[in-house]
């Protein structure tokens, strides 16, 4: 899945991951997909659009106030719409977008201001329309972000009964200052992680040729399947305002799909790797029941879960301990090395017991 | 199809259509949903989100700067989509994407500034998705609006091959002075109408119940059904201003899903009716096809399809004369009644051989 067609390519994506292909994802193609979007923006880039951090998200210069740029992402929830129709819990899943949302966007340190929905079913139960946009609405307000409108399309022939697809966009605002530094970034400053409670809205095609759709009602880590997959997408803001209030913050990155490997050196220098070591946070059961169940390999689970951590901060050494006594679950994960031409970006050292 | 869940129902959008039932969708049920999400927005509604003028798009104050509202459209291209996919004909339905976003938020006089795409596919082909993508970067070129990212997901399970879907959200900008005076409109006034040039985005679902899939390559109207159908939603930009150069112009619509009996009387004060005569302006011949296939009544028709007017501007009426002068196609084709209560806010006269 193609995180934003903003997704620089890093150096080491050009192997496509066994697991989701075995999964029906095709990863090359998606990467494929990505060069061609960018050349296309090669071809012709409004003056406005300023330089993306990592491709989260696209930032915009504000007309008329040379200190502000406005930051928007669209994103979906993936194939976990398809686990929310078949069991009918629909509650979630706008929170999940939400969420997913302003994760994307305070990447680059913006507040959101709005979000608008796509819904798209085959056949519209208002019931079950009125419960998702509850959910986004939910989320929108934990924010202080407006649910400014959206477009429910009734669409008989492309999607099947109860299948339905959940977009959306979120338009959030930052002040030129206050972006991100990433070229502040230096070898020894640590590497604050923000622990992660699922797969939250990535591996869900993985996960349902995993675990079969009989199953989900199933027991499973005191509750079932189906509420460890469906359990909502985390929203990092305020553990992220937070650690700003006590920490010099110089990069973050939201981990979705492409997992630690990807999303984490896509907003650091070029002369700067990250280097994370599992054992210094714990893995979510479903997550390592996926690890399990797919018999998938090192480079895999970094690479298509976000195996344990949902957000990252970098951060001076010295603000470390300010930072993880600012939120509860942050801890170290990880910190900068220098990086040599062709190495690695980003390196995990997998936990004792998966060696 | 719901249009956007800001959309006001009006007095008399109760009854269902016949004709969109028959191809599956049900009017009702989106209306439904869209009353859900006005009851949502009651609960709580942020400080920022400005009324919007007729639901075609969401405003929001731009904070910092109490002269200027973001102006934003989510919107999706209906089951054209499944035409486009079915043919292998892709270069024509990012256009259509954007430039049914530039028109919603014309309708508040906003000026683009950026576009971000959502395309959805159960099986993602890198030639396809930048097809598809540089339809939207063409519309985006053409009115100086930056294509500022977007989600390329690939869905197995939830989409068929070749079907994909796409939906796209534009944020543009208004200075608060410039908005249409919707209160200004008086009896008298004139009505101006940009003409269609087919089906836009909207009645695709009931053209591909009336149309079967092994007709779109037969002869029809100098070129082929499928032709007609994947014809190009026009934008209106460039239009309106230059008939805004020459005329004060009192409020917009852009006529979608619901037709001009649904999309013109939102943006009318409650004392004021639009009477339109269709003598007065042509039905491209695909819509002519479609109500002659689909046996629409006048009711239906109106209610549908654009029936030939595209976008309608309305204007003190001694302004008229400038303003169809100032736009090769654009025609004086109805006007401003005084409207008792419980009356309808929109009559179409019928041309004299649909009577």
């Amino acid at each position: 899945m193609a995180k934003s067609w903003e997704n620089p390519r890093s150096a080491h994506k050009t192997e496509p991951s066994d697991a989701y292909a075995r999964a029906g994802v095709d990863v090359a193609a998606g990467n494929e997909a990505v060069a061609r979007y960018r050349e296309l923006l090669s071809e012709w880039r409004h003056p406005g659009q300023l330089d993306a951090i990592g491709g989260f998200a696209g930032l915009f210069q504000l007309p008329g106030d040379s200190t502000r740029a406005l930051v928007a992402s669209t994103d979906g929830v993936g194939t976990k719409v398809l686990i929310a129709a078949q069991l009918g819990r629909y509650g979630g899943v706008g929170a999940d977008l939400v969420n997913h949302c302003v994760n994307d966007i305070l990447v680059c340190n913006a507040t959101p201001l709005f979000f608008l929905d796509y819904l798209a079913a085959g056949n519209l139960d208002p019931d079950v329309a009125a419960e998702i946009v509850r959910g986004c609405a939910r989320a929108c307000r934990a924010h202080d972000c407006a649910l400014l409108g959206g477009e429910t399309a009734e669409m008989p022939g492309l999607y099947r009964v109860p299948d339905f697809d959940l977009a959306g966009t979120i338009v959030g605002i930052v002040a030129l200052d206050e972006l991100p530094k990433i070229e502040s970034v230096v070898p020894g400053d640590a590497i604050i992680g923000l622990p992660s409670i699922g797969l939250h809205t990535n591996g869900y095609s993985l996960a349902r040729a995993l675990i079969s759709a009989d199953e989900l009602n199933e027991s499973f880590d005191g509750a079932t399947y189906a509420d460890a997959l469906l359990a909502e997408h985390p929203s990092y803001y305020a553990a992220v305002r937070a650690i700003e209030r006590v920490a010099t913050v110089k990069a973050m990155a939201h981990i979705t799909g492409g997992g630690l490997l990807e999303n984490v050196g896509r907003t650091l220098p070029e002369e700067c790797k990250a280097i994370f070591e599992q054992q210094r946070w714990n893995v979510p059961p479903i997550v390592a029941e996926l690890v399990r169940r797919g018999k998938l390999d090192a480079e895999e689970r970094y690479r298509v879960l976000n195996m344990g951590i949902g957000f990252t901060l970098v951060v001076p050494v010295c603000d470390a301990p300010a930072a993880i006594a600012a939120v509860a679950d942050a801890k170290v994960v990880g910190w900068i090395e220098a990086r040599a031409k062709g190495e690695p970006r980003v390196t995990v050292h997998p936990a004792r017991d998966d060696r």
